[in-house]
């Protein structure tokens, strides 16, 4: 195979000149179409598209040491950067390693593009060691998936995975590529496809929902995804001041820009229990791009729904739909009038002190938390008092494991932060899940990410000890030694110095303020080990 | 659902009088089938399984920080026990996070019963974050897969997938309870299913691979599998001496037991070019519980195969057949007479001396191997010397990571070292795959396992760099960036100290020797960084 030549001498461009293979006409679709980060942990059969990056120019490759890392950090980065970067992994088992995470940002609804090199077409027949269903694992995460099967196919498989990863609400599109294809000639670069608009709700729908407020019994509007920007969250606070509804969040988000001076808006419980209290009365539960919402597990005898069982629940707009339209279209209708941002005036707050406690962490990051902030939050059982303690902090955005893959932390601010330049990337990190994937902070220091990592460091999955109680168990030593993560003690100091990061240790809160401070004023990652 | 109750009070058991749950029944019809050990990540749909190990005693549960660890751990574990440990792991992330070193299972032929705790049926309806496709995750490297939907099926289920396991050849029986089935009464512990004795070849195949070797052309007997046992390998010796057949084992294998006063075998190099030099001439390969070998990547313009195209492939006994009654029914139909084996006499090896290289640190392990060993070997491109370098060394057991899904020989050693109580365990670990799962380092100094870690710290991905210059591309900065761990280096003693495991640099052989010897001299694990 050859490239295809251009008719006339004069037009010719130097890619028609040149024979390409598969993997440079990859690296060229994907620089056209805006994808020019990409997060790798290579092999053998991705050594076409390594080589490839050297003779094109323009991709950012970062190193992941792990899959988990990539897979995650490419979630990361696109809820920052607004747009997909590629990941770049090798076979099944690579595959395989970074799955958890893209379970994670299929729930966040993240445009991925999730590239996986394989055995080349005429190896799989010899079932070498390597030999997995590379398709079968990828397609429970993927909105699209494909196995590319010669060269000239590679660029137009590319345009089209980015296409299908940014199609609303967003998603992984995991592009399969045999060695053969990226070693073969033939390449031939794709013009970048068209984003589709996401389709607008219809103008009944919005009416039917109007009658349902009009109607005055309790009701809850439940917002995910865009329905969380701010634009969306206006409109939502004047239907929310015009008819009485709540205003809720989902309880994991993908990224919301909260803070001084923007509209705010509470998060469904994590818990069955506190969300059926909180949400004793409400009649009508009105869903913006999500689901109805389910508890996060189920219990012997207890509701599935964290609402109310005679609730009614309806659609304003599906999660494919244009949120912020709809919600607007219903403020409208409701002739709801505009109301203006929250104050932003004169702030002050102080500092945690004393003794460690989530409360006195709350009112550190409110305190201290630096403007245009990144807030990576895997902060699990300790956090409960982080979120609704910052909302007066300086404005920031707060993204969170959306879809219960724990481990997911350090990785989301590895790919926030290299999208990011020039904020500062805060990871409030629980230690037993800061143990699936500490590599990225490898990554971090390669990289030289200005990122501040707290580990919150309590030497147990306490939120394991809470559910063993609350099935009733006597916990015996048997039991107890399956959550107890403090034998030996972890050392995360050593751990990041380990991978090349700074890190010291606080054990109460005024050297917690202090490291806090002290790593915004530094370039570079730095990690605190907070003793809880 | 209430448990089954004896007619006749008199026989009543302790276990038909108090109502069991499905998870105690999981426990007792394991620790039934012998099942004793269970490497762990458990999550909240676990919780009445960690519960039930309280109330019954016997399971020795060993947690991992990551399922990767647990999921290794119970490969390298069964290879050493002869029997399967259970794993427990958390929904489909949890499998995920598991699944490359179930791949390397799968490749290893190992007996595993994987338990997959999942949400409770009637909740997966509700598509809460975690509800992902478990039994699509499981089935590519699983030999049996089950959900089981109600208490009072769970025992057997778990009997069903011990006998699974631990058919011939062995594998991965992958086990779903969702929480439902295991916090219901009802539950029923199952006697054990009694193992099918692996079938053994037919006479006339026997009589026909004999003639093939009484032809007298060039051929080679390749041995996997229970092939490689020292009885099996005493047949094979005895058909190669009388008939001039040349002996290989395939490349990665579970486990050779190997070293002085002991029959050995040659492995099929890892090298396509290699192996088709190694191979020229040969006529006949004769399968004795493998496939058809393949070269692990293909390249273009190579052979995909390592044997010469002309050779013509046999089956002696296929990988599910009684391999060493197939080897010992050929050395009869060959009329092959007995042979000793190799003489054990005195032994004399002096350690490797000055800079480090691949052939010194054999030398060193070749003297320094202690009696009855357990190696695992993960050494990638620095260790091509380790193998036929310690053919003479104290009787040893040789594992390998058998699928190419790297990071599994740190999981392998804790596994092993586990099953091996008295025997240590040596780690033979690159750096760039030891940083897939560096988290067993903690699980081995948790249980206080006698395992001396051997790191060799190249701060690069060598067989990469080696790859990208067999595609023959210019390496440039952009690419040899993604084949350099060096940037920041990693501190494996830091990394080892913060898992709480000792460890020491050495940066020459002689201090390498004094620390080896040191290692095996102290009970618990230590890590030596070798910088080469």
């Amino acid at each position: 195979m050859s490239a295809p030549r251009s008719p006339n001498p004069m037009t010719m461009t130097e890619d028609s000149i040149t024979p390409m293979n598969g993997a440079e006409s990859l690296v060229k679709t994907l620089l056209a179409c805006g994808v020019d980060t990409c997060f790798a942990n290579p092999g053998t059969s991705e050594m076409h598209f390594v080589a490839a990056l050297d003779r094109v120019p323009g991709m950012r490759c970062v190193l992941g040491l792990f899959e988990g890392v990539v897979t995650g950090a490419a979630d990361g980065y696109a809820r920052i950067a607004g747009k997909p970067a590629a990941t770049l992994l090798h076979c099944g088992p690579g595959l395989a390693n970074g799955l958890a995470n893209l379970h994670n940002a299929r729930r966040a609804q993240t445009p991925v593009v999730n590239i996986i090199g394989d055995h080349a077409s005429c190896h799989r027949q010899y079932d070498a060691p390597l030999t997995s269903d590379v398709e079968g694992w990828a397609r429970p995460v993927s909105v699209w998936t494909r196995t590319v099967d010669r060269a000239a196919s590679v660029g137009s498989a590319a345009a089209a995975a980015v296409q299908a990863s940014r199609a609303a609400p967003g998603g992984v599109a995991s592009l399969i590529l045999p060695s053969d294809v990226c070693w073969d000639s033939g390449g031939t670069v794709a013009a970048p496809l068209e984003d589709a608009p996401a389709p607008t709700v219809s103008p009944d729908g919005v009416q039917r929902i109007a009658r349902v407020l009009r109607d005055g019994k309790p009701a809850l509007l439940l917002l995910a995804g865009a329905a969380l920007e701010q634009r969306a969250l206006a409109d939502a606070h004047r239907i929310a001041a015009a008819t009485g509804a709540q205003l809720m969040s989902t309880t994991f988000n993908a990224r919301v820009a909260r803070g001084r001076g923007r509209f705010a808006v509470e998060r469904m419980p994590y818990s069955g229990d506190a969300a059926r209290a909180r949400l004793v009365g409400i009649r009508h539960v009105i869903l913006v791009g999500t689901q109805a919402p389910a508890n996060f597990f189920a219990y012997p005898g207890k509701a599935p729904r964290p609402y109310p069982d005679d609730a009614t629940v309806h659609v304003l707009a599906r999660p494919e739909e244009d949120l912020a339209d709809a919600l607007a279209c219903l403020a409208d209708a409701l002739e709801a009038p505009r109301i203006d941002a929250p104050e932003s005036g004169p702030f002050e707050a102080r500092a945690g002190t004393g003794i460690i406690t989530s409360q006195a962490v709350a009112h550190s990051l409110n305190a201290l938390l630096p403007e245009h902030a990144i807030v990576v939050d895997e902060s699990v059982s300790f956090g409960h008092a982080f979120y609704p303690g910052t909302v007066c902090a300086a404005p920031h955005d707060w993204l969170q494991v959306t879809g219960g893959a724990i481990g997911d932390g350090l990785p989301l601010a590895l790919g926030a932060a290299v999208a990011a330049k020039g904020r500062r990337v805060i990871a409030l990190q629980a230690d037993g899940s800061g143990m699936y994937t500490p590599q990225a902070l490898w990554s971090m220091a390669r990289e030289k990410l200005d990122v501040t990592v707290v580990v919150l460091a309590n030497r147990k999955y306490a939120i394991l000890q809470h559910e063993l109680a609350g099935v009733g168990a006597t916990a015996g030593k048997t039991a107890m030694d399956m959550l107890d993560i403090g034998n030996p003690d972890l050392n995360w100091v050593k751990l990041a110095n380990g991978m090349g990061v700074e890190a010291a240790l606080a054990n109460d809160m005024a050297r917690f303020n202090d490291l806090f401070a002290m790593s915004l004023r530094r370039p570079g990652p730095f990690l605190i080990e907070l003793s809880i």
